[in-house]
């Protein structure tokens, strides 16, 4: 009776997992979620009666299906300050990036097509391309990002649709390409003209070093389309993300989000555009790096002293992520039962490996628990590891 | 490289010819736009305000993929006052109808599946079906809705995945059914146990004659699935509408959308909410239907006073478009290239036939123009009728 693409997709553990956490007294490390308490609610409220004072009834009205022209128009010019290469016409705005990604799975995939991603990588990715039943093929990283030497290989073989990656504190590891990486990717692109996505939610987000350049501009948009949004530096619930490309590949995705949903919702996008223009955009920035800089480092120490030593992790320099890694054979799932008990939660990593496996790892999220929490909610998870024999 | 899909799908024509609308002196009956100087813009900035200051950041973080349950009980209620049979849990928001399309057209099609239409439909359903490479097969439909004994022997021969109907004042002939043939698609569906899409995005637009109940009412929630839309009753650009259905089918739905968009616009959906709980809602609503009604009729007016005798129309009772017929052997393409000529525009009718007929057709809305440029439009526009000989 349902299409066989539903035999494939199952609801996402991490959706699931954040049911639980409205119990009172549980802690989470499990979400994905910004802080809410660092939204700029009242500007976004005066934005919001500025918007509709100003635009009135158009602000309310259908509009265009690639977005309204001047947010689309800041994008570019965030992307390409010096207006050398992009337009408006390289910028659509999406309904959120898990909007982009469906548009182009709707765009390259059918069923059965090879389809490249990082093991692991986004879970919300891999949904979407399960919904177009791609073939997905997943490449181990290295602490440098996906192995390119395997990468080469299968594009040889298997001649993908696209390329999947997140260069910048990828969910879930929270690990970052080093520039090389990022120049070898943008030229292999050409030289095997594959198209890689580039998903970027993070890269506003960095906590020290030095901002990379994205493969989309070392690759000078030849055979990259990148992917970023607001929801992680303004508000999620506005759902206002984007695609960047080259022009006939967006007058593609643009056909196929007029069947989608016609547009992305026109308040939301004027919303973000008076805010943007409000010149508050920056200082929120920072402040908003600071406290998760902040909450890193708490939750680093936390590990340090509550996680026992067989234990291991990295120190992301961005982004919203630790990856945990279990002694092999240590199974992150049956960990996640018992620290439900003592109301703790995050993400067995598994849930990210599309070849299944990473059972041993864990994924916990940094940015929408209070210093407090962490430091508690870490001891928990710590004593419950130490209970397990780890 | 792209995917086979997109062979299937062009860009809408309407939405090209949209493009046009923005030239000066130009009079356009194209579009299916509700009039934007009703929308209850400082209602809803009012909305905006007190939902920012009542539910803060909350109105503005990641929510369910379902949508707020607020809204979705308000909904279940408003479709079943009883509360005999439908709970939030037989609701969920999606972002437009058009996404309901997108995420029906996801769980229930493969590549090459059968779906049956009317023959006109709704254009944007086509496109979503095309999309997902369904065999789109269309019924003519009689004054009375879509001829039921064809139906019956489709049924049989082709097993579709679902049928998809306009019940209410259908775009784009303006047509509704009468009680009886609802009654007996109720009872069709059930005896053939297949899915009946019913889209009703026009039912509050009623400017006489009694309600008529849905086939969702009719079926009691069995194999008809009932979509509607806040965008024709309080603003498009919000992009908030619903579906309402059996919990199983909706479960899978919920499942599409996490991996489509995870979720519609949190603060669309409070707003939205907020506006019916300010009690403002049956007021806006009699308000828009007393001046489409009016609009109704002056172009009905004008239709009779400045179209060619060997034209004809029907009288839609509620909605927003007449479905014009010009003689056989017309074309309504040609004709529309000379009005554009004479700054008047309409959607040539032939865009909603899945066959391919209806060269001789026209849809006309009536909402989105003022009543002077109603008159003055359809004077134009009877006039190149006339230079064509018709």
């Amino acid at each position: 009776m349902y299409s066989e693409r539903m035999g494939n997709v199952k609801s996402s553990a991490i959706r699931d997992i954040l049911k639980l956490m409205a119990r009172p007294g549980m802690i989470s490390f499990a979400g994905g979620l910004p802080a809410p308490e660092l939204f700029p609610v009242k500007e976004l409220a005066l934005c919001a009666d500025a918007v509709l004072k100003k635009y009135g009834a158009a602000a309310l009205q259908y509009s265009v299906t690639e977005g309204i022209l001047p947010l689309r128009e800041k994008i570019a010019k965030m992307l390409d300050p010096g207006k050398e290469r992009l337009t408006a016409d390289n910028v659509i705005i999406t309904h959120g990036s898990q909007q982009a990604l469906d548009l182009l799975s709707k765009v390259f995939i059918d069923n059965g097509s090879p389809v490249i991603t990082e093991n692991p990588t986004y879970l919300g990715a891999l949904q979407s391309f399960q919904l177009f039943q791609a073939k997905v093929s997943a490449i181990p990283s290295d602490g440098g990002g996906i192995n390119t030497s395997l990468l080469r290989d299968r594009l040889k073989k298997e001649k993908p649709r696209f390329v999947y990656l997140m260069p910048n504190f990828q969910n879930p590891t929270g690990l970052s390409y080093p520039l090389e990486r990022r120049q070898e990717l943008a030229a292999l692109a050409r030289e095997y003209d594959v198209i890689i996505i580039e998903d970027d939610p993070y890269s506003a987000l960095r906590f020290e070093g030095e901002r990379m350049p994205s493969l989309f501009s070392l690759a000078k948009g030849g055979n990259v389309v990148y992917l970023s949004s607001f929801s992680k530096t303004i508000a999620p619930g506005l759902r206002v993300a984007y695609v960047a490309g080259a022009a006939d590949l967006l007058t593609k995705l643009v056909i196929a989000k007029q069947g989608t949903d016609l547009q992305t919702n026109t308040l939301g996008q004027y919303i973000v555009n008076e805010y943007l223009e409000s010149g508050h955009y920056q200082k929120h920035l920072d402040r908003v790096t600071q406290t998760y800089r902040e909450r890193r480092d708490v939750m680093l120490a936390a590990l340090e002293s509550h996680f026992p030593k067989s234990v291991s992790w990295n120190k992301p320099s961005g982004g919203m992520f630790f990856w945990v890694r279990l002694p092999d054979g240590s199974d992150a799932g049956a960990v996640l039962n018992k620290c439900i008990e003592h109301n703790v939660a995050f993400v067995p990593g598994n849930e990210f490996y599309p070849d299944g496996s990473g059972k041993n790892t864990m994924r916990l999220n940094f940015t929408n628990a209070t210093s407090t929490d962490i430091e508690q909610g870490i001891k928990r998870l710590g004593e419950v590891l130490k209970e397990n024999g780890l």
